[in-house]
């Protein structure tokens, strides 16, 4: 079902719609083909011509005598669904559709597109677009596309750029080219109406010569698929980098109405790149910065030794190093022996080292100097830190040039005003070159940050059990799986009440259990440390009274648990993601301090620990400042049963808050949850 | 004392160590005072030729027959000392220093700086630098400096701008000429071993042609004037925009090693920016980004209008939009009929506004559509979003310019791939242009954040009275400052501990109070709910046991406190700013979350309550989700009064912690402390 070959690999390309008119975009995807040296055949449809470009016109795809791997499509909406009707049973393979008009502008466009869609599937036809601005297969000279960015020849290399945005998509080319950044594929996705973004991931991890794949992001419909993609990637030493966008609500709407995609909550996504190693970026220079390193190699190291001849710069650069992973092993004396022998007294020989400005006429004391930490063992990766030098920068651009093909060691340029094409000579040269140093460092940090878990392929989303909402039907499903409730009694009167308490043993609580009441503790529903029958009798009375303005359950009767810390485990259903678990500090803190992390379910009980581990507030249950170790094994079987309840049925949401975790030994007590219906 | 005049605008200069060699940085200061065409008179000093460029030599400073204004020094640092020994008493004024090999390099560097400005004291000379690049009044022509970026004529504009980095100094002027930001000073203050950071401030603030000071600063000596001087520039109606560096700890070490400068604790400077509507920036990239806004006009709103041909990088804008305090109202149905007409149907007219590709060719259609969204009356800022379009760059850059001459509401370019030639023309029209859509977005949103408080102005740190240490002296300082300690008595035998406990009332804690048991959780050493005599017979029994291994000042009995919100009230005194104060979440929760906030003390009861609601954490105090509200009036009491005892007394900081705020009426009540010394 997903294979793209014929769509990737053509050898052989209709194309229906090209324009005669050079001015027009129709006639761009012949002209890139015949300008990158296509050598599968070309066949072109036009029933107004005879001839174009020197090819001979065909009147309709039925009457060329050959099957078609690839079929591209810039014809007007109305004309599309009659040219894929026009076609052959089994004629053509796949189809690149560049016209727009469809899902993306709402209306009777996402009634044109399903049309489009099942006239194709009636004929094995795979459909890129509606809506695309075409593909390139730099590797291999199929360059359909309408966008004047490939007016520049670009060369082709490792890295494959997949983008939900045919606009921006196209400026990233650009921008990528000029900055000396090769790429080898480029698709745009479009509407996605059949292949997604996450097929053309998969085909591309395919592809030897693809080491990175890159993107545009609004959002994908199966988001376990991605993650699946993820690790496959990391499992052949490849890595994703996505400019994900719609972060915010409004972010996410103005996605949708873009291409019609299914943007899933962003917490999510950020949680998977986290978890599988995908990495995020947030804006067009993060992205081509992490490309530029990437690009160069896969992996960096995350101990600098900086030199320059600004002190400043070097403050700059170890501000930002501090907020990554990333250190700055202090200058050693044999190191600090080297540099004084070309430096004035006054150079500072601390990492970062600073030249200071006697050196800025001299490439040749410059590189020597920087050769020397280059050289230094105690570095993984030498930051060369310069501003300006525009009188000699030729000389310095190729002695650094000279410098990177006798050493193996990766290094980077922080370079204040560098000219783009110095830039770009670098970088083809395998030296990654930045114009401000806060930014070089921070594309060091981003790839140093992956990823926080030793990844495991995700589990599909999987068929779900319908589950039942009454509070009781709740109650059983939580203990069905092993989700250690406080000890409880639904009652409708006074003497059930008492009988509860005794069973459960005292002290107790009670509490409304209403329909219409999701805050228990906003209506006045609750009374805590009933220690005996006079107090039950007090609470009940209360109770009865407030109980007449809701929709009553019962009252719950509830052995009271002894002070823990209180911790949310939670969780939801989501759209794109299947279920997904939800852990936070608890109780009245949860939804002021907001510091909930998400993962992906199912879990076991060894991830759940983990899971537990790597969060900020972990000091909390695992003892500090003369609190106990807390039962984190008890807590850790509370996330995994109920990750396993969240995935095999059909639940909305579910807020276990808080469970009380009781210290080494004592158990995790659910004290009180929320259940929400199908999709909340 | 603060008076610059003489250095700003000086009538004569004396170059001293002017070089006749152009290849040498000592030819520059006379050269470039030649070029900008420098008024006033010029004596050149150099003892071994007759004349140089024109100018006859003098053989040293006293002989030159004239008061002199400015002295320029670029000799040897040998003969630095000399040549303020050489002036005639009360000839020169002022002094720029040049030379380096100060306080920046350690070592004997720190003797030569002092003796270096004792001997100028003495002679009533005033100093900039030593290591210094030198100093630019671009209005009016002084440009002393070795820098050569003003090989490049400069135009004067409303910018000032210091730098205690030379090097970084003079790429940003660089950098911001070829993006056509005009900068009218630039100071490079070099050691800063006479006037420093803050003197410069308040002396450009005095000159009516500069609206914006800009600042690459790592750290100030007195950081209430800093904050003096941020309020002055507010009730001008003037800025400050600082790129603050030394976040790290690490940071803040090379910045020491740099400039020699007391780099102040980094939290410290952002509490003091925020209140003071300081703006700060992280990066090069940065500062030039908000200069670009701020330099064509000071304030910027925060409804914006986003249109372009782009749809993914609206969603990029959006996205970023989001984090700041900037909104982007919908489109009105007028707007939308406008834009309706010049569109495809499949234009996405909500904002941000998506004219797709099809209108790429036409830069007459663009600019009519964004001249609409321009005069909407719902935004107060719009943003013109394009890529590349490299082949119309020049007429879509005159249409923007004839736009913006017949509309006076601001507006701004989202370029991606813009050529400098043409950004830097569209600046210098009035139009800020970014060449990334996220960092468009987040130059607004860093202007649209200033400030949090209403600003008044900072008292000076003042002086302060001796505190002893001693722990029933601290008790009785905060008893002094209105503290409401829980009621305690410090005792030594059981029969005091009973006749405590019954004098404060049971039910009671019992602790060890003990010079070296710093957090007394840590060490068994503390009892709490002590109801009756047998409890407190078993603690002190235990209590005694543990107290042998410490240093025991006495056991403390304390009448248990009701459970309420833990709040963490405390403050130290930083040798930047003096007493500053520091609020948070108390209790377990403090070191874990690191949710405290920082403020100048001292600080009365309407900014305390005020501060206390504007905390992340304030629904806390203030009732949510079924919680009472707490007294916090009586907590607003805890911090004025604390913040007093701290500006008042010698302290080196103080912890309240917890303070546990009960429910409105019954107080806050301060149930632990910890002092210490001077200087913590």
């Amino acid at each position: 079902m997903n294979d793209l070959t014929a769509f990737l690999h053509p050898r052989s390309v209709a194309l229906v719609g090209a324009s005669s008119d050079p001015t027009r975009v129709g006639s761009l995807p012949l002209k890139f083909l015949r300008e990158y040296g296509y050598p599968g055949t070309i066949y072109v449809v036009n029933p107004h011509h005879q001839e174009l470009q020197g090819y001979p016109c065909f009147p309709s795809v039925a009457e060329i005598p050959d099957t078609i791997d690839l079929m591209v499509i810039s014809v007007n909406a109305e004309r599309v669904l009659q040219t894929i009707q026009n076609c052959r049973l089994g004629q053509v393979r796949s189809a690149l559709v560049l016209t727009s008009g469809y899902g993306e502008m709402g209306g009777d466009g996402g009634y044109r597109q399903q049309q489009l869609i099942e006239e194709a599937r009636q004929r094995g036809i795979r459909i890129c677009g509606p809506n695309s601005v075409g593909m390139a297969n730099l590797w291999d000279g199929v360059v359909p596309t309408i966008s004047q960015a490939f007016d520049q020849q670009f060369s082709p290399g490792g890295i494959a750029f997949i983008s939900q945005s045919g606009a921006l998509g196209t400026a990233v080319m650009a921008l990528a080219a000029a900055q000396g950044i090769d790429v080898g594929y480029f698709i745009s996705s479009g509407n996605e109406a059949d292949w997604d973004f996450v097929d053309y991931c998969e085909a591309l991890l395919e592809d030897s010569r693809i080491r990175i794949i890159a993107g545009y992001l609004e959002g994908v419909r199966d988001g376990r698929r991605l993650a699946q993609v993820a690790f496959r990637a990391h499992t052949q030493g490849k890595v994703l980098v996505l400019l994900k966008v719609g972060r915010s609500s409004h972010g996410a709407a103005a996605a949708r109405s873009h291409t019609g995609a299914l943007t899933g909550e962003d917490v999510v996504y950020q949680a998977v790149f986290d978890q599988y190693g995908i990495y995020r970026v947030f804006s067009l220079e993060q992205l081509l910065d992490v490309l530029k390193l990437l690009s160069v190699q896969s992996s960096w190291g995350t101990q600098l030794g900086i030199i320059g001849h600004s002190g400043g710069a070097g403050v700059l650069m170890t501000d930002e190093a501090e907020r990554w992973p990333l250190s700055m092993p202090s200058t050693s004396p044999h190191l600090r022996s080297q540099l004084a022998k070309h430096l004035p007294a006054f150079a500072a020989l601390d990492n970062p080292i600073d030249m200071t400005a006697n050196v800025i006429f001299d490439s040749g004391v410059m590189l020597e100097c920087f050769e020397a930490v280059l050289r230094d063992p105690a570095y993984d990766v030498a930051v060369f830190s310069v501003n300006l030098m525009w009188r000699i920068q030729d000389s310095l651009a190729q002695g650094l040039i000279a410098l990177k093909s006798r050493n193996p060691k990766p290094f980077l340029i922080s370079w204040i005003g560098v000219k783009e094409s110095i830039a770009h000579q670098l970088q083809q040269s395998g030296i990654p070159t930045f114009s401000d140093p806060v930014r070089a460092i921070e594309a060091l940090g981003r790839i140093a940050t992956r990823p926080r878990f030793q990844p495991s392929s995700p589990q599909p989303s999987g068929s779900r059990a319908p589950c039942r909402v009454t509070w009781e039907d709740q109650a059983l499903c939580l203990e069905g799986y092993q989700l250690p409730l406080a000890p409880y009694r639904l009652v409708h009167s006074f003497e059930e009440a008492l009988q509860a308490a005794n069973d459960v043993g005292f002290p107790v609580a009670m509490k409304l259990i209403a329909d219409d009441l999701l805050h228990k503790s906003d209506g006045g529903g609750v009374f805590v440390d009933l220690v005996n029958a006079d107090g039950l009798r007090r609470a009940w009375d209360d109770l009865s009274e407030t109980a007449r303005r809701y929709r009553l359950q019962g009252i719950l009767v509830q052995r009271m648990i002894p002070e823990g810390v209180e911790v949310l485990v939670g969780g939801r259903w989501d759209r794109t993601f299947g279920a997904v678990l939800a852990l936070g500090i608890g109780g009245i803190y949860t939804e002021i301090l907001r510091a909930v992390d998400v993962h992906l379910a199912p879990i076991d009980l060894s991830q759940a620990h983990q899971w537990i581990t790597s969060q900020p507030w972990s000091a909390i249950v695992m003892g500090a400042r003369g609190q106990p170790q807390r039962d984190v094994s008890a807590l850790s079987h509370v996330i995994s049963n109920l990750s396993r309840l969240l995935y095999e049925n059909q639940v909305g949401s579910v807020d276990l808050n808080p469970v009380m975790v009781g210290v080494q030994g004592q158990g995790a007590w659910v004290v009180d949850w929320r259940f929400t219906g199908e999709e909340a």
